[in-house]
């Protein structure tokens, strides 16, 4: 049985593809695409892509020049690549397969200007696995870990360029530990909060490659003002 | 001519002796003593007390069953002496004039169930340093650095003995690295902002010697509702 829905992202009208049996994107993927700053002309890729909708949602909101995704799993970016042709992209948006442990092989070392990743949450034996493979790859850390997404990022980066991760707040030592090994400095934090009262549930990071910036841990981010309705930052996003 | 005047904490009636042309306690103190947990019967030092603020504040609000306050300066380690006297806990907080990169030697090694710092935000070389050398000390890492804070707080707590620590966030990454290196845990973050809408300006920071805790980090503590009004929580940590 078919499984495949189309969702509109409510982003100047673009399209996605999604399996309602796999992994959809989530509210982590929203405030990644607004968190990160794309300039003119810059170069995007995005670590696991899944559905692509990252690179979507940046060229969307951002001029930035051309944006990948990669992508491990086969019948996701497969999945990706068409609804990047659905919204008639093709030639911004490149869907790539590949693992990200090898990225630097197959894009070349400091070549982008921007890497962005939304990984896997949880460590390999953190937590039930999704019996779905799709899914567990998508949540847990089986083909890649934390470290993995961070060298790559580091290799793949030019000189000041950024990195925007989205994560949960519990690894956030361990992010910054293994930023500064692979020589990236944070130097801005969003807490991301569903309600002002309750702790981070996601954590927003931009770090720079051989940057000296100083940390500043910016506004929160609260996703509901009251149960069931959007504060008017995350109305912004969905706006059309 | 005499400078010093006596303030009330607002709490329990303790009263504090502060010197007007000195460095004078803030609300970095007042939030770190009400984010420390101190239960019944723990033992506690305050590395750096300055006035004697925090254990003051802590022996108000807390079951602790005795409060050390270690300060280098000895005009004002004599005035947090006074400041005890006056409020006759001279059996519940003891003020130590002493360099607190020496803790160990003076106190033992796993002597405390919680260290609590209000520590100086600022390198030595970061910013113009007041040429008023008391208050110069109390903000710049003239006599300590950020390394020995936590190396001391390190060696003086006892196994699952708790850190508490107010900083800036801008240190946050710094602050994470050292606690790794000398072997205690961050579980516990909050992030202070002044308003809602503004990037956090201070830090409290719980961490655990030897233990494997999650990291949560906690809703976020907002000072004002709006211009010169508290929060509701900001304004019971001020009630009588």
């Amino acid at each position: 049985m078919k499984t495949e829905r189309i969702d509109l992202l409510n982003q100047k009208g673009y399209k996605i593809i999604q399996n309602t049996k796999g992994f959809c994107f989530g509210m982590d993927a929203v405030l990644l695409a607004h968190f990160a700053q794309v300039q003119e002309h810059e170069t995007v890729i995005d670590l696991g892509t899944g559905t692509g909708v990252i690179p979507l949602l940046l060229h969307a909101n951002t001029k930035g020049r051309h944006f990948i995704g990669l992508e491990i799993q086969k019948e996701v970016a497969d999945m990706a690549r068409r609804s990047v042709c659905l919204n008639d992209l093709s030639k911004e948006i490149t869907i790539v397969e590949g693992d990200l442990k090898n990225a630097c092989d197959l894009f070349g070392k400091g070549c982008f200007d921007v890497v962005t990743t939304n990984p896997p949450y949880m460590k390999e034996n953190g937590g039930l696995v999704n019996p779905d493979r799709s899914k567990a790859i998508s949540r847990h850390e089986l083909l890649c870990t934390l470290e993995d997404v961070m060298k790559s990022a580091a290799g793949l980066l030019k000189t000041s360029g950024r990195l925007y991760m989205v994560h949960r707040p519990r690894r956030l030592i361990e992010i910054g530990n293994l930023a500064q090994q692979y020589g990236l400095k944070i130097r801005r934090i969003c807490m991301v909060h569903s309600f002002v009262d309750q702790p981070a549930n996601m954590v927003l990071i931009e770090a720079i490659r051989s940057g000296n910036a100083q940390l500043i841990v910016e506004k929160p981010c609260i996703i509901y003002q009251e149960k069931g309705v959007y504060t008017e930052r995350i109305r912004q996003y969905f706006e059309m």
